[in-house]
């Protein structure tokens, strides 16, 4: 810690230790600070009996496994395969629930080849059965998240198919999306989002 | 093929060659085509439009990954990991569902030692908050499935946490589960056995 002669705190110090600077440290381990907030959140939910929601695992193909003696066995080789759905479901109130969560650095849009096809075609089987379903998005930049339903997601995609723009820009997901605040118990609320007139909208 | 003088088959070794012979060998292989049947009815669910019903990934605990040049991430040492869930969940009708798959070589009954407790205790939530939760288990020897429905199951488990028996008899599961017969199309279609008047019983 670098003090000025007065005795007072260099401000620019002050800003690196700061809760917000922390967050952005955080920011760099691929998103962690924001799975975090989820898995901390659906752990509330849980333990509050509000609703059942887990992340699916990492799929990943195992190729050769060690058993050796008097321990556990060992995976010595495997890959990370393609999610051919999305990364958290569950149930709430009785209904099957299932998002995707992603984050983006880039300050004006979210680029599209952070989802996959088959995440797509899984989200609007899903959405044909009558399930909610949407996407987290994280702009890291603004520490803000959205959640895009489906229903709206589904045209920025359509859009890229037809070829138009492969990114759906901040603007038209603050204007689609609902603004979920960082909180405290849960981290993040997006359950709340669900009950809103917005949804309702959409959803019925 | 080994035939008689008389131009007919040797009885035996058409018996060797026999579906059912060749089901058997494949329960060597650690119940893969009871979840290979598993797997391709939910296909048929998925491509018919009837449900979205997937496997979860097998939970694993990765520990070192390497990324060799101009190639793909090859995970080096992982380790599994006791699941938290059961392995297959999805929507049916709009509505949650969750399940567990076992099977069992034992003729009597079904050790309770198969299933995890955080894996029960995972049901109990799912079915508080109104989710549809069932166990399929197979006896390999009878080539019987049964589907039992968790709150049949939870009475059993209740039994052993009290000091009983650490299984399920066969009596009891064909009393309790309702019995999914091998077809063609979808080759293990439990879902069926969701709108009978059995289950209605126990699910409203």
């Amino acid at each position: 810690m670098v003090n000025y002669p007065n005795g007072k705190k260099h401000p620019s110090k002050d800003l690196v230790t700061s809760d917000s600077e922390k967050r952005k440290i955080n920011y760099g381990r691929r998103g962690m600070f924001f799975e975090e907030a989820i898995d901390a959140s659906n752990q509330y939910y849980l333990l509050n009996q509000i609703a059942v929601i887990h992340k699916r695992p990492t799929p990943v193909q195992i190729v050769k496994v060690d058993y050796p003696k008097r321990s556990k066995a060992v995976i010595k080789e495997a890959y990370f395969k393609t999610p051919s759905t999305t990364d958290y479901n569950g149930i709430y109130k009785g209904r099957y629930l299932d998002f995707e969560a992603k984050e983006t650095r880039n300050k004006t849009s979210f680029p599209l080849h952070n989802i996959h096809e088959h995440q797509v075609e899984h989200m609007k089987a899903v959405t044909e059965q009558g399930g909610i379903c949407f996407l987290l998005i994280h702009f890291a930049e603004y520490e803000e998240v959205y959640l895009l339903p489906y229903q709206h997601f589904e045209v920025y995609w359509q859009r890229m198919t037809d070829g138009g723009r492969k990114s759906i820009t901040l603007t038209e997901i603050r204007n689609d999306g609902i603004l979920i605040p960082y909180g405290y118990k849960p981290r993040l609320d997006y359950l709340a989002a669900l009950t809103l007139r917005e949804w309702g909208k959409i959803n019925g």
